[in-house]
């Protein structure tokens, strides 16, 4: 791992973009640290993370490094590490430090610090975007593998489009926020930065699960998709009024993308979407960032930043029947949301309307800020997932988009992202799943399979039985065939599909099954076992013997 | 159904109580439309609730009868009923008319009300309880069926205690708010108070169930549970520190009846829980009221109740950051009230600490009012579920006990809440459950049947299969029986127990399902179909066929 190590600290000399830390680890440290590392793995261990470099935002505790949120005056060094980091670093990933960020949290710009602002890691004259700005940059410049963020009203997502880099803003609740200085504690979620989906996912997936300390820790439902129909919604072209001429052309050719991919895509009105969005500062929210931090703001010291300062200090003065106000709005909100994304899988959004240049947000710091929150506001107050991915360029510089998917279908929003990132579907990133293996009239491509699909089954290989099985055909609309077992002396190794499904999809899929099928533990070639369709005996001994066509698409082809 | 409606207006005027109401239909109104009913049911219609005579708390809409929230200047008469009531009236119910209440729903005394403070049902001299007072003294002088009422810190409870009769407050959000006077929307419920659990049962059965128009409203989750192992929480003995010695011995009655019926208690520190009470009106969450009521209040009407206009007044200082710590205390409540409940089905608590008198209350409002919330106040922050049922008599007078459970486990509540009644357990409250019929190890008192009991399942009949299946003997530890369905040629009717559980339950129980036992549709003796045990052909035709016992029971006891 030292090689890795010192390749990143070469990388960050070359770069020479200083504003980037605000705390760098000696290498001397990092280096000892990897060593150690090696000893685990010469040991037998394998950390699935081993050797994956991370810079973590500046409002995350690592133990023993100042937590600054952005602010000297506000600094501690912590003696525990965040539970999502501390996640990493047992799974073998290595810190090398904490990085700059809007003060915080509060901003989306990425120049809202005291420690520099940010500059775009492709164009040192745009801004990095925020408030995760040193952390993006660090992925974008190639320094680091991982960058851990916070996403309140886009943080994880606009210094992804700026950069050029993918930001995951998974479902609120999955990573726990034990550690984290809160923005807005009800709306923060923990994000990861990558170059490639397929990182980002593996370091999100170590990250989740509740930690016992967190109360607002969320754990995957019952009923959760593994996989959905893509059928996207996109937005109308009113809504897309403030892109520039070649943005709107880079989301159109997104659009085309997903399309290309198999996608339908539906024009739907979010303009109540965006409308939601402004309630997160322009209405009572931003008393959730006085509760955080407002009486050390209110303390009035030096190195505040005064955007920062006046949005944090205003909200003292908030009421509390109207946070009560704002809190119904935003339920009417929620239920308008679900109506807008209904019979949709995902919308499509550009990640951000436009990308300023520094000398931009110095003249007009507050409304620059404000415009970037258009189409990333409303994600977390609607309990929304989101992903954002690169798709092309536009006006010089990354264009981006997202892919926004209902609370907890965060696999479905990884699908989808991979269509523009270009890779393989990712791993799956929700747990709990069962597998299913199925024969016959649910194969991908025959009548029935769109019962798996609608239940948000997912593919994930062909298989083979035991040579224990034989198969009959059995006559109906559509015909189908039956599994039966009768062990090794005359059975065959039936080909089969396998899905995985939630417990409360295999459990409804289970509850409509006609006879003469049903559903049990099945060997297969590998010596394994998974719930799979048998047929009963009445209908085994009655119906033709078709195990001689080697599985049921060489018989319907015979 | 004229002659149910006479006799109730002749027990109006019998039981002299004119506080009771507070717009009182006329007779001739509710004939009118009791002959309506009788049409509709010459007509062939079967309403399940035909006839059921409803009284409805005064902030609740009745299309054409003036909405008071017990204050007559806030009046309003509302076009549209509200959905809980309109769907009870559809089901065949007939509204008496509107019930007084404490002020805005704000008081658990029943005093707090410009129409008359409301006395108690069984002795006049003492209070009955709020704020749902009127609906609750209209059910127990045995004038209406069913008094619908609201709770946000027991005002659906105390009042059933204080006059012997039943208070059911659901998981929040199962029935819709909408056309309720919201006190605190975000902790308010509607309840119903019946003589028995079964018409409570049937009441609100009726009303549960999304209306499309209350963002608030929730639907049953996958993996809800239909039946407890009746492990039940108890406080300790200083946790009833408040309590009379009548009625110290009267809860430990009604604990040794718990496990005389089979329950095993567990004694845990309820402390935690009645901290997080006295947030709901010594923190920030009064800032609901006042968000719903305050500018109306704070205009200054002449009829305000002195104690309401006092407790929503000052709650327009209150600040949205400290509401927003309060929120965060709440969260963390919560967590804690969830490892208080570990591996307990329910919480059994008194429902009120004592029973004050009408001249009590006018001594010092605000304090009696205050402590009788102590086992009441905390159960809708905490977004648990309960039942409150008589429990005996203290002091002079009913004593009541509150069962309380987890978030949709209402039907864990409704059958520990039928010990007290002595009722058979209610018919099943949740929706969406899936039946299975078990044969063998998972019958009652079978060495597996366990695995059902831990999902949730629940116990619903004893059947026979249709005279086409077969019984085999399968070895093992423990020997389990197999069935294979052969035809009706030369197959039996197998005797076997249906449960029901949860989608989400029947997917878990299938994929820990071992060989060679599959799930599937089975034929029942009277032609209907379920999801019985098969088993598999290998299996079917090597092991020893037992159908001539007439059963597992039988076979075991050969």
């Amino acid at each position: 791992m030292a090689q890795r190590v010192r390749e990143a600290y070469l990388r960050i000399d070359e770069v020479d973009r200083p504003e980037v830390w605000i705390t760098l680890r000696p290498r001397a440290e990092v280096l000892a640290e990897a060593g150690r590392l090696d000893e685990r793995m010469a040991a037998g261990e394998r950390p699935p993370l081993a050797g994956v470099l991370v810079a973590v935002k500046d409002n995350i505790d690592v133990a023993g490094l100042p937590t600054t949120a952005g602010c000297p005056s506000f600094a501690y060094v912590p003696t525990q590490t965040a539970t999502a980091v501390a996640r990493l670093v047992e799974a073998g990933a290595l810190v090398l430090g904490k990085t700059n960020l809007d003060q915080f949290a509060t901003g989306l710009v990425g120049t809202r610090s005291p420690y520099g602002a940010v500059r775009n890691a492709l164009d040192p004259a745009k801004i990095s975007g925020g408030s995760s700005s040193g952390s993006a940059v660090a992925v974008a410049l190639g320094i680091v593998d991982i960058g851990i963020g916070t996403d309140t009203a886009g943080s994880g997502r606009i210094p992804a489009a700026f950069n050029g880099i993918v930001g995951v803003k998974a479902t609120l609740g999955l990573v726990p926020n034990t550690g984290v200085v809160p923005a807005c504690r009800s709306y923060d979620c923990v994000t990861v930065f990558a170059r490639t989906l397929g990182q980002a996912q593996s370091a999100l997936a170590t990250m989740t699960g509740p930690d016992g300390v967190d109360p607002r820790c969320r754990t995957w439902p019952a009923d959760v998709r593994f996989a959905a129909e893509p059928v996207i919604a996109i937005p109308r072209d009113e809504d897309l009024a403030p892109l520039s001429r070649q943005a709107r052309r880079a989301f159109g050719a997104a659009v085309s993308l997903l399309e290309e991919s198999g996608a339908r895509t539906e024009v739907v009105d979010v303009s109540g979407l965006l409308d939601a969005a402004k309630l997160l500062y322009d209405g009572t929210f931003v008393a959730e960032r006085h509760a955080a931090v407002g009486e050390f703001i209110d303390s009035g010291p030096a190195d505040l930043d005064p955007s920062v300062a006046k949005i944090i200090g205003a909200a003292s003065a908030l009421a509390a029947r109207d946070h009560v106000v704002d809190l119904e709005r935003l339920d009417h909100y929620r239920v308008s949301a679900g109506r807008t994304l209904d019979g949709c899988s995902a919308l499509l959004l550009p990640t951000a309307p436009s990308h300023p240049t520094l000398a931009e947000v110095a003249v007009d710091p507050l409304g620059v800020n404000r415009g970037l929150g258009t189409y990333t506001n409303f994600v977390n107050l609607l309990d929304l997932a989101a992903i954002a991915v690169p798709a092309g360029t536009a006006d010089g510089g990354p264009f981006g988009v997202s892919v926004i998917t209902r609370a907890f279908d965060d696999q479905v929003a990884f699908d989808l992202a991979a269509v523009f990132t270009g890779e393989q579907a990712a791993e799956l990133y929700p747990v709990g799943g069962v597998d299913l293996i199925v024969f016959g009239a649910h194969l991908r491509g025959e009548p029935l399979n769109h019962q798996l699909t609608a239940l948000g089954a997912r593919f994930t290989g062909e298989v083979h039985t035991a040579p224990e099985y034989r198969m009959v055909a059995i006559p109906g609309q559509p015909e189908k065939p039956g599994i039966v077992h009768t062990g090794p002396e005359d059975g065959a190794c039936l080909p089969g599909e396998r899905w995985v499904l939630a417990p409360a999809a295999l459990g409804v899929f289970l509850a409509a099954l006609p006879a003469p099928m049903s559903l049990g533990r099945i060997t297969l070639a590998d010596g394994s076992t998974a719930i799979g369709f048998h047929c009963d005996l009445a209908t085994a001994t009655t119906c033709a013997d078709i195990t001689g066509h080697g599985g049921w698409r060489a018989y319907l082809s015979r």
